[in-house]
């Protein structure tokens, strides 16, 4: 049995203000052992979306190393601006992507990060 | 009251074999509320031990908009291979950098990841 999945819990919580300047994304999956090239799939499908909207920036999709790693999946996503990534996850489109059939079997815990130190 | 926090566990977990192709650290810290420049400060101490090791190529150090998260502090570093990474966390150096007093405060949860999807 998997529980339901909303769309609000696909949306990294938010402050009072927004920050104006660039924000990472920190997607955590929790990916059952064994379904690794299901996940990958219905998360390339869904990453089309994105990409399209204005202010993505870039994404990284990273696996574990660890099978036993307790997120297996992490996207790492950079967007112009708080205002945008919200923009995105708040269409109509984004909330009858994300509620497909299927999703609700790998959970995802959303974070909005600043950088704060760069090197290299 | 702090428990102490052993080198071995500032170390991403192995696998039986290497990755030869570059390798993506996580390390995910829980930093208590309110001691956000403590751990910054030391963290950025802490970093050019690594910064300086053979095989170190980039890191993005995040803190979290939401004072709530669990990770307030992320740091995302890249190795060429995850060999370059492990010799740089099993060094007499190392050992000694991260048991250093202050430390047991931040605990952290370093994860080792591939790149799988990259845009932009």
């Amino acid at each position: 049995m998997t529980n339901r999945v909303s769309a609000d819990a696909r949306v990294a919580e938010a402050r009072n203000d927004l920050v104006p300047g660039p924000v990472t994304l920190m997607n955590s999956f929790t990916v059952p052992h064994g379904r690794d090239e299901e996940f990958h799939a219905m998360w390339d499908r869904t990453s089309r979306y994105f990409i399209a909207q204005p202010g993505f920036v870039s994404l990284r999709l990273h696996r574990a190393l660890s099978p036993r790693a307790t997120h297996r999946w992490v996207n790492v996503a950079s967007w112009d601006s708080e205002a945008d990534y919200r923009a995105a996850h708040s269409t109509e489109e984004f909330r009858r992507i994300v509620t497909q059939p299927g999703w609700e079997e790998f959970p995802s815990s959303p974070v909005l990060y600043e950088v704060v130190t760069s090197v290299g």
